[in-house]
């Protein structure tokens, strides 16, 4: 267990870092200001003097200038990989670009691939790492808050498929992890509260203390305060990695990481990728499952209108698209999770304390599905944020 | 060490297990006649009551029937993909056919692939076994001498890329090989000997009594005798399951598996892939990595032509085809085992032990070239077999 009571010093001085604990394959995440830019974190992951960069055409303009000045100024050049940004790039096309470039380039087995973006960045960089040449280093770099507290950590890489999200892809570890906060000040504010999604998420499944400080410090952390960006960032990531040390290949508790997720996919999946932040899937979504967790006996309407406030505070969508219930089951029905057939829903036992559950009536989950979808846009006029 | 007195009886009533011992994720190997109408042997590896098999529109016809019904028998249903047949299929094409056929029919993490056919089924299947849903259950199922004493022991797979073999895969280990020998009986008589080639390889890197015994038992195997093929079979197995036990991902030792194939690879991607079968262009391939052994004053030019001599009685090709140097060195130039710019080599310290050697100088590499490289059909008019 980590500890809670943790003092955590953040500033934009320190550093803070954790371990990943996964034996011959456990890595750091640095999370701190300023780290694009030192290259001493650095240099014993990156033994070549060559490695190649990928990143897209909104991440690269801002910040890979100034993170090739740190590779040269320890003698390593780059390859460089610029790919269109957004989700609906997050397919086998934009792969293809990778590797075409890391063949062209003659990429080795020894040469590190490094992700500098968001998720899809790191979600497809980290794939590529795991299948070119049968796998090459790999180290990321998320620049957005999701990818800070959530996607960079674990090793889930992967890409969508038309039939749906993340169906192909590959455990595979990042030797390194490197959360620069100084990146989060160029963020859009909808990516910003995208984000909040997971962190919140934490709290819920998991860690009611930080549930209770999220409540307290909201307001802080949408007005970007650094001390509680670091401590937000820092605590989440502290329960991914303890989740995923003791639960790699989710065969087990990793799959609570998932809460809201079989609902958010369905709904990104649905409304066509790039539509719907990820973050915003699962903020919609997880409200589903607190709705569904209520109909089940297990948590009450006074838990449910308080994750729902939360996540209104954050700017989130907390009513999900109105796709008609059969297309929900449809695109549900392809969730990593279903075994033997069978819908799992990662739910809510109560607050603080997510399960696996697989026993959830059909006409109960109906029920869910016709009280929280809506038409999104005109529900949340004033909670959206353009670019 | 395997050990190489082992007196194995082998015939069509005797079956042979071997494991590869991996840990957790070790797996029996089984080596016998009628294997594939064996359910007990499926038992332990199909929990679940449905399975996906891939297989090709050559293998399907001879063998999915008597499968499926081997499956049924244990009440167990199939998804059934058939692919077209041959190496030129082994791309992101074909891949995607797999892809779209498991989501299609709702495939589970939890549902098995099996890999019905030879190396190219073998290899996509398990790529595909690796990265759907980020992995689920595979078994081997080879039907080609080569899949048996090679390509379905050890967890390597992939596709390839128009720029080069097998550049795209994983390491992902099957649960278990089956190897069928009456399935050798429909094999063409140019699959045989390709299959013959990384028999004889084993010989040449590290078991030089079964260099020995080959010389011995040639045309035993040509003839399909099934004892004599059970223990080629057997012990090519011993020989990999070996290595792969000490050096799974090719850190080291491994890459000697790959005697023969820098060249070969070259060939195969040079001249289309599908034109030359792998195992042909691993011969001329290790005829070419004798020449060069030779020319660095390792092994005597007594011992390539023994080399040469083993692989014309199997009938197989000892002289590469004229790609011209230039070309030769652009193909290698992408091979896997390529560090810091430099081409290293699986070359012969003496015969039944290789090394890597990445210090050969460029003339001598193009001496040898220009000395083993002809045109292949003119060369060797008696030696082709059609289908």
């Amino acid at each position: 267990m980590h500890s809670k009571e943790t003092t955590f010093q953040a500033d934009r001085h320190i550093m803070k870092t954790l371990t990943v604990g996964l034996g011959e394959r456990s890595y750091p995440i640095h999370i701190g200001s300023g780290l694009i830019e030192q290259a001493a974190l650095l240099q014993h992951a990156v033994p070549r003097k060559r490695v190649a960069i990928v990143s897209n055409t909104t991440v690269a303009p801002l910040y890979l200038d100034k993170f090739r000045e740190t590779l040269r100024g320890i003698g390593v050049s780059s390859v460089e990989i610029i790919l269109p940004d957004g989700e609906e790039y997050k397919n086998f096309e934009t792969l293809n670009l990778i590797y075409d470039a890391l063949l062209r380039s003659r990429c080795e087995r020894s040469t590190p691939l490094i992700a500098l973006g968001g998720g899809v960045i790191g979600d497809m960089t980290g794939y590529a790492a795991a299948t070119y040449l049968r796998g090459v280093p790999f180290i990321q770099i998320p620049t957005t808050l999701l990818a800070q507290v959530d996607s960079s950590v674990g090793g889930k890489t992967g890409i969508n498929h038309p039939l749906g999200k993340n169906m192909i892809g590959a455990f595979y570890q990042p030797r390194l992890v490197l959360a620069d906060t100084d990146t989060l000040n160029t963020l859009p504010d909808k990516e910003l509260s995208a984000g909040l999604a997971e962190v919140i998420k934490y709290g819920l499944i998991r860690d009611l203390p930080f549930l209770d400080w999220l409540e307290l410090n909201m307001d802080k952390l949408l007005a970007r305060d650094t001390v509680a960006l670091q401590y937000a960032i820092a605590r989440s990531c502290e329960n991914k990695a303890e989740v995923v040390a003791a639960d790699e290949r989710e065969s087990g508790e990793r799959a609570l990481l998932n809460l809201g997720h079989t609902f958010g996919h369905a709904i990104e999946s649905g409304m066509g990728y790039g539509n719907w932040l990820h973050g915003e899937g699962v903020a919609a979504g997880t409200v589903l499952a607190a709705d569904l967790s209520q109909r089940l006996g297990w948590i009450s309407e006074a838990d449910v209108a308080r994750i729902r406030r939360l996540f209104e505070r954050a700017r989130l969508p907390v009513v999900a698209p109105d796709l008609a219930a059969d297309r929900y089951l449809e695109l549900m029905g392809l969730d990593k999770k279903v075994e033997g057939g069978k819908m799992r829903f990662v739910l809510l036992k109560q607050i603080g304390q997510a399960v696996v559950y697989g026993g959830v009536p059909p006409d109960t989950l109906l029920q869910t599905l016709q009280a929280c979808c809506k038409g999104k846009t005109t529900d949340q006029p004033d909670t959206r944020h353009g670019w």
